[in-house]
């Protein structure tokens, strides 16, 4: 089985190769990233995107953009590693993965004794150990909730928790790729995921390379697709979960899980240990972004909607821990009641 | 407040105007339709669309074309208007409106005595009074359907049962409108209605046009607003309504009428009578049309799927009756338990 593999280093080690994912569906188009322009344009354009890919992205361009400075003096080069992480953070200044990974990398660089070539390599060391780690991460989230997918099992999936936000084989889509890895046949479903068609776009793709058998529905055919062909269970990422278990993911997760109650549809969280968040109570002391209403209005270049008419289009919606059956972690599976921190 | 007309007779009463509806919600186009191909073409490209909006252009179309015919002899006119007929009807061949108004609008050809311009004239009036019929009939289910509407009402829709599909202000919308006409505030919440979008296109854009307000979210949306902001109340339109009340319409609609129980949010259907089918006992017993999967991953001429991926695409689902809270026709409202026929 061949799992497409986001970001890693180029075959010199000079550049982060990318999957460009502004091309996808379309076709598979791999990008070298080696300027500071090169870095903070593939994040800010979402060439690379998922928060774990964006963190290793940032981390890894750090690297590939300071190393022709090597030969600066110590305190020159710290002072242009400061810089440079500033202005890769400034890209998505709300993503926690993104700062996480940068602060990770200026605490190596601080840390590292001697010449600018010693830091450059510890830094470089530094990056690929986030990249390892994250790859760890998924392989573990994939192994604990292997398990839950029967052979023959047909499993629905919402946006893209994938191989192409992470670093390794994804979160909601470790569990799928562990399964099929152990000979284990699973059909996978995924809604398109309006307003961005994450599922549609980067979802399918990713399977259908990886050879596993998909099919797209839009977010208002899951209930009929349980009703009428059956759906064994159900499995999505989240973008944080509170310590009652009420979980934050990609808009549309909520609708998904209360059909699946319906249904009778075990309902699966796969999420790294990183994504539960002790200091938050629960679902309420969540803020939700709206985002702009051209997502909604327009597909591309298609105009859906008449001029001014208004939008709702929260980016996340939550999901209350009633509805959610299981949690896998790179720790494990946990189950209701949910009580973390 | 301005409610748009889809279908009506042109100023000169020699054409059928219609609102070309592939324009929409860019711009309003009217077109007089003339000749057989300007009819045919309009139903058959979906500028005009909605079953009775269907069965109205085609009856109208029929008059139009055979108009200018009125000099033949009896004989060869009514031969004319069964060739006529026949080759609109062929234009959707699974509409039963279209078919039903056809076949009413040759039982009174042959009824009429006299000579063509009689004839004419007597089809012209058929033609005429199934519009008005039409017209009425989504006016007494607004009448029945308004009560349900509180003053500053928070109303969630799918899809398109408004004006655009009918001769009148819609089905679904109809309540609305005549709230709104009596003096209450209603604002509405319209699901874009994947794959083909009329919530967007077309319910937000005859609403704007009436100055009510809407606001369009994605299908994935719907419980998420439900939960973070409230609704008082779902209405939706219906294909068909079996004995039982199960209610097939366009997908999407069973959705969201889970995420309307669990939110203990009233779901309302409301239908022209016609559309209740005591011939067929339940939901189990109706065929599901499974459309092609380009609509599903292509928007206009944005691919949103990668090539080759299977694709879900039922044109309708069936919602349980156990989830309609009421089903309001041009004769009442009907409440649970349902039994029709």
């Amino acid at each position: 089985m061949h799992i497409i593999q986001s970001v890693r280093w180029s075959e010199d080690g000079l550049g982060v190769r990318i999957i460009d994912q502004r091309r996808l569906p379309g076709e598979l188009v791999e990008r070298d990233l080696h300027t500071l322009d090169d870095v903070t344009d593939a994040i800010r354009t979402l060439a690379v995107r998922g928060a774990p890919a964006i963190g290793i992205a940032g981390a890894m361009g750090l690297v590939v953009v300071i190393a022709p400075n090597a030969k600066l003096t110590r305190e020159k080069l710290l002072a242009r590693v400061r810089d440079i992480a500033a202005i890769i953070r400034a890209t998505r200044p709300t993503g926690v993965n993104l700062a996480w990974a940068l602060d990770r990398m200026l605490r190596c660089a601080d840390r590292a004794s001697g010449d600018g070539d010693t830091i450059v390599d510890a830094l470089r060391a530094e990056a690929t150990s986030i990249l390892e780690e994250d790859r760890m991460m998924c392989r573990r989230i994939g192994e604990h909730g292997a398990p839950l997918l029967r052979d023959g099992a047909r499993v629905l999936t919402h946006c893209n928790a994938g191989a192409l936000a992470t670093g390794g084989i994804g979160t909601a889509l470790a569990p799928i790729y562990v399964a099929v890895e152990s000979g284990r046949s699973v059909e996978v479903f995924v809604d398109e995921s309006r307003p961005l068609l994450q599922g549609s776009r980067l979802t399918a793709w990713e399977l259908t390379r990886a050879a596993i058998p998909v099919t797209v529905l839009t977010d208002g055919m899951a209930a009929s697709l349980m009703r009428e062909h059956g759906i064994d269970l159900c499995v999505v990422g989240a973008d944080r979960i509170a310590a009652n278990g009420d979980v934050a993911n990609k808009i549309g997760t909520y609708n998904l899980a209360i059909a699946a109650r319906y249904h009778g549809v075990p309902f699966v969280v796969a999420a790294p240990s990183s994504t539960l968040d002790p200091a938050t109570h629960s679902g309420a002391d969540i803020d939700i972004e709206q985002r702009g209403g051209d997502e909604v209005t327009r597909v591309g270049v298609v105009r859906t909607a008449p001029d001014g008419v208004c939008v709702y289009n929260p980016a996340f919606d939550v999901t209350p821990a009633d509805l959610v059956s299981a949690i896998v972690t790179d720790r494990g599976i946990h189950r209701p009641p949910y009580r973390f921190g």
